[in-house]
């Protein structure tokens, strides 16, 4: 293999696909990228054998071939490298000569043949999004996948097209935030539900980019994204995912219009006593154009408010765990939500007038 | 104690103490700032029983008083608060309320009877240096301080002042870096040597700032920073400093200018290679108006070069650790740097051509 590439093209490659490798790897040959140089392409692939990253890069292949190098090092020299050009070359021990500018390494490399070879994959419907408006459901949804072991299909976010409409779930059992979003285009046979984990979710979230659409297209047991010059294959959760709906409330009584930014403001601020107090939780009293925050621990107290339209005589109060309750404000990415509530004991809800809702159960404790 | 204090006074104030507050404390009250209101004057004072932190705020006292507050929430809080101004008012228990615009917080602190009291200092001698000097002295040294417990000398910083120059000295026995700083005002009975713990040097450095002196007040045990509103007090390090004159070698046969930050990148990028080998060396030769890089390890090997003026026909390799040969490069605040060489196994100089000289060791496998 002789390749010559732009550096900075080939920079960019390595680091789409150097992140899912992991500083301890099973298999040595995980640690290294699957360098391929065909027709004026270079391609290159990672893999953790549950996730598997594509990226193509255009190159100059004097001689085609293939090698794998250690991924992260790799990445290292190219974005150390003050040249233009990255000259590769590759004997058959797979040994390869890496040069830019005035610098020049000789890097070992590790047969390809060692490399893991894809997973079958059987096509059976695809969906298009946005990769902007993809990477914004993810941002707002992701953090409320559940962590806990015990139930796998909650440790995923959960996505449903139907007519035409993609929802996006997350839930660990305590909230659930979900955004709906309409597809730009409504294709036969695209509807169904599939469960892709968290760590696809995050990493196609760190690839996506402004410009451009990313394809779902997913297989019995596998999902695969394609944007842009980049394929990121990963497994699928299996299970049915719980029915959501049933906990979001049909009706709610109050409807309060809160800036987001002063509301985590203030939430952040009574918070500051309760720091390692795990089981805290913070009260929030809805009161004469005023939203109260109250927080108490055993090193002291902590009393803030932001003004807000509420003008019912009825105050009511409810208490959350402070965490839980700012979540939703910090990845919405709008400057006003409404609050939905009925009463102190139900859940209530924050929506962002743009298909995002979010539904936390309040705390008994007040 | 009932006292009105500018909040960004008070937020500068907590940030200059709170720092050598850990995160678990051994007495409760080590976690706390005492804070004493008297004449117009906030004090605020932290300790670890190694450092003894205190500095000043001006403040409206309407009532006099004493009390301690978690330093590291209390900082957390005045960080976060809107307001202009901090109201900090304190009962009889030690709950202090605590206001800044719509803000209200109580906070339950310790009784100041347990904070420890001051060690006594008998002064002996001082002498006084521009803070933005001595950070820059402390700077360039301090990274060549022993971590190895077993020579308590080598861990601290050496300060000797004779005849109105200040050497400092760090070494931790394999390199060794120092400084010359001829001091402004020359006081007779300020002559005399003493070691400083690394974490005063660390901790004097955070709080020194571009303008004014520091005074450094030397007793039998202890030695005092006086620093704008600020006094660091300081165990010192008890032992005779080894002779560091007898490591730097009296004359150098090549003298030859190298461009700092060439040097640095260029190592850098050798060394990558050697990532985990924590017996790797990186090999630099002197030729023909190049300064070669040269690194080797299991996965590969990497050569770079710089240009410099050397037109010596005999070339000349030497070998080193790479961290320690980068550390000076790094630390220096200099463009070009003299490097002194007697032969490939003798000790090296580094200097800035401004006080500061690096010895190492080269390396004997080369």
């Amino acid at each position: 293999m002789k390749v010559n590439v732009k550096k900075e093209a080939l920079f960019k490659a390595l680091q789409k696909v150097s992140n899912i490798i992991g500083s301890r790897t099973t298999l040595p040959v995980l640690a290294n990228v699957l360098i391929e140089a065909v027709q004026n392409k270079l391609t290159l692939t990672t893999t953790d054998l549950e996730l598997r990253i594509t990226t193509f890069v255009e190159a100059q292949v004097e001689t085609a071939g293939t090698t794998t190098l250690p991924a992260k090092r790799l990445l290292g020299l190219v974005s150390k490298f003050k040249g233009e050009n990255v000259l590769l070359e590759t004997n058959e021990k797979h040994h390869t000569q890496i040069t830019c500018g005035t610098a020049n390494f000789m890097i070992l490399g590790l047969t390809p043949e060692d490399f893991p070879v894809p997973v079958d994959f059987t096509f059976q419907r695809s969906f298009k999004v946005k990769q902007a408006d993809f990477s914004r459901i993810l941002d707002r949804i992701s953090y409320a996948v559940s962590l806990d072991d015990s139930r796998k299909v909650l440790q995923g976010v959960f996505l449903s097209v139907k007519e035409g409409n993609l929802t996006a779930v997350a839930t660990d059992g305590k909230r659930l935030a979900l955004v709906e979003k309409l597809l730009d285009e409504v294709s036969e046979g695209s509807d169904g539900d599939v469960i892709i984990t968290l760590k696809v979710a995050n990493e196609v979230k760190r690839i996506l980019e402004k410009e451009g659409d990313v394809v779902l297209e997913i297989g019995e047991k596998q999902i695969l994204f394609k944007l842009n010059d980049t394929l990121v294959y990963s497994k699928l959760i299996d299970g049915n995912y719980p029915n959501y709906r049933q906990v979001i409330p049909a009706s709610f009584v109050k409807k309060i219009s809160v800036p987001c930014n002063d509301f985590i403001d203030a939430l952040e601020i009574v918070s500051i006593p309760l720091f390692d107090a795990s089981s805290s939780f913070v009260k929030i009293t809805f009161a004469e154009n005023r939203l109260l925050f109250e927080a108490n621990s055993n090193i002291g107290e902590g009393k803030e408010y932001i003004n807000i339209e509420y003008n019912d005589p009825e105050s009511i109060s409810l208490s959350f765990n402070p965490q839980f309750l700012s979540d939703p404000f910090k990845h919405i990415g709008v400057d006003n939500v409404m609050i939905k509530i009925n009463d102190a004991f139900s859940p209530i809800a924050v929506e962002s007038g743009d298909g995002f809702l979010y539904v936390i159960m309040p705390m008994r404790n007040k």
